[in-house]
């Protein structure tokens, strides 16, 4: 979006993270100009890395860095406790803000990054293609992969916690990369903290467990818990639903790509995916992962003009 | 390995592959060295790109180019027919040589890309991460989609047959990137073309239809046809036998990451893998994608070595 490009030419993306009025300012964006049934919270997943000494910056171009990446025991141990009310209080800040500004009209999302994915950031110090450095740590130090993991469920439980006491009315909970897992890893070195993060969580807002890749295990990951799971588009929602269970909510998942596609594809593939809800309530209707950046803002407001309609018959 | 960096250091990968008596003496290094029971012929998938006038590079530590990529119909109409066994004879003089060496000792493993993994590369013009042009690609073009799959079938069933004419005892077909499609597209726009491919090279050797991240609908990869079919990590192997079909064979699927670990973890792993076979017949115990560059070649002795022990129990 030009609006959101505007902004960013005053600002880094960490600089505008930590700027509550700007990242307000940018969260309502979508709300304005798209007409999306719900405000995102800006932010990023990985600003908590940043209370645990390990170094943030964003390249330009080139995504997250982790000056410190954590590679042994002895780190974790030394990893400072969090006062989440003090190191990340502009998130809060930015949610009242957006609160004010929404007035009711839609609903504000929070988020955080799942244990996993902020441990493979933690541990890679970077993006990663084949998590090596992730991975060898869970082989070779499970103890201590799992003190990390336990430390990063304390985090996110406070951050999440406190973006509930600031008023979000929802929160979704992104594990982008724990598809790369084998699912024996997922069952014994994920799925206990997930439900550890998800049992401190729930109860107060709809909580929505989201991962991507994660097809070939996704019992497990419904398991882990989570009032909605979010699936990507490399299943069928019907066949997701199907081994999620009819009695939990599903979120998804329309190929981000799709986006950049012709007008005419973009309303067929959103009735298709609509048909494949049938009507049934507890289908949120979104994205099956994050929107390209390529993608042209009119044609995002195309499909929000779609679904409404086809939801309306 | 040592022995493929000395070769490495005297030819580039193309010339590598290009060369036959020096692609035939690292194809063999695997069996020499790590006493595996089979050869995998030392050739690349994009090979088959150069004939159809895409110019294809290798830059150092980057990846695959393809000089001219793919964006329209009238593209694809130009491309050239190709003659491979002029054009691509360098592979099957490797293949006899490899045979010659050999002298039955182990069979030769013949391989190629799958159509839309070629046609992802042949779009995007080198890898990618959302595959964006190719969908876009597919959306707007569909016709001409499917003409460039068509196309890519016609020189992959000649490719194949050239090296089953040349001796290899069995192919297999490499769908890497296939993964990243909805299952809607892959049933619109891969399954003709695959079980096509399938139809045109089956009867005369084993065929291995292998594709990754595809977890969400490999009943459909298994639609598409092979005598067996490659699993990735990301599935239980017992899960993706049973959607597969018993009366079909597996390959897999060891996380290529198991190798980075300690060796304890290694043995277990692959013990663990193999009772979930149970002993039943039809399961190739493999890694469930390609090698990782930083594998200790030791590591894979010893898991070599602990399949040996274990599956003779």
């Amino acid at each position: 979006m030009a609006e959101y490009r505007a902004v960013r030419e005053r600002l880094s993306f960490l600089e505008l993270c930590k700027t509550p009025s700007a990242a307000a300012e940018v969260t309502l964006q979508p709300v304005e100009h798209m007409g999306v049934d719900a405000a995102i919270l800006f932010a990023d997943i990985l600003l908590v890395l940043e209370p645990l000494g390990l170094g943030l910056s964003f390249a330009k171009g080139d995504g997250p860095v982790i000056a410190h990446p954590v590679r042994d025991a002895a780190h974790v141990e030394r990893m400072p406790r969090v006062d989440v009310a003090d190191s990340l209080s502009y998130v809060f800040e930015t949610v009242r803000l957006v609160k004010h500004t929404l007035a009711g009209r839609v609903p504000l999302i929070g988020f955080a990054g799942a244990p996993f994915t902020l441990a493979s950031y933690a541990i890679e110090g970077s993006g990663s293609r084949n998590y090596a450095h992730t991975k060898r740590f869970l082989y070779a130090q499970p103890a201590a992969f799992h003190a990390l993991m336990a430390r990063l469920v304390d985090v996110t439980a406070d951050y999440l916690g406190g973006q509930i006491d600031a008023g979000v009315e929802a929160v979704q909970v992104f594990d982008s990369w724990v598809g790369n897992l084998a699912p024996e890893d997922y069952r014994t070195s994920v799925l206990p903290h997930m439900q550890e993060l998800f049992r401190r969580i729930g109860g107060r807002v709809p909580v929505v467990n989201f991962s991507t890749g994660t097809a070939g295990f996704l019992e497990l990951v419904a398991a882990a818990g989570g009032d909605v799971v979010g699936l990507d588009w490399r299943i069928a929602l019907e066949d997701g639903w199907r081994r999620v269970g009819r009695d939990r909510a599903v979120q998804g998942n329309l190929d981000p790509s799709v986006l950049l596609g012709p007008r005419s594809v973009i309303r067929e593939r959103a009735r298709a995916l609509l048909a494949q809800a049938n009507g049934r309530p507890g289908h949120v209707f979104n994205l099956g992962h994050g929107i390209l950046p390529e993608t042209p803002p009119d044609n995002v407001r195309a499909l929000v003009d779609a679904v409404h309609e086809l939801s309306a018959r």
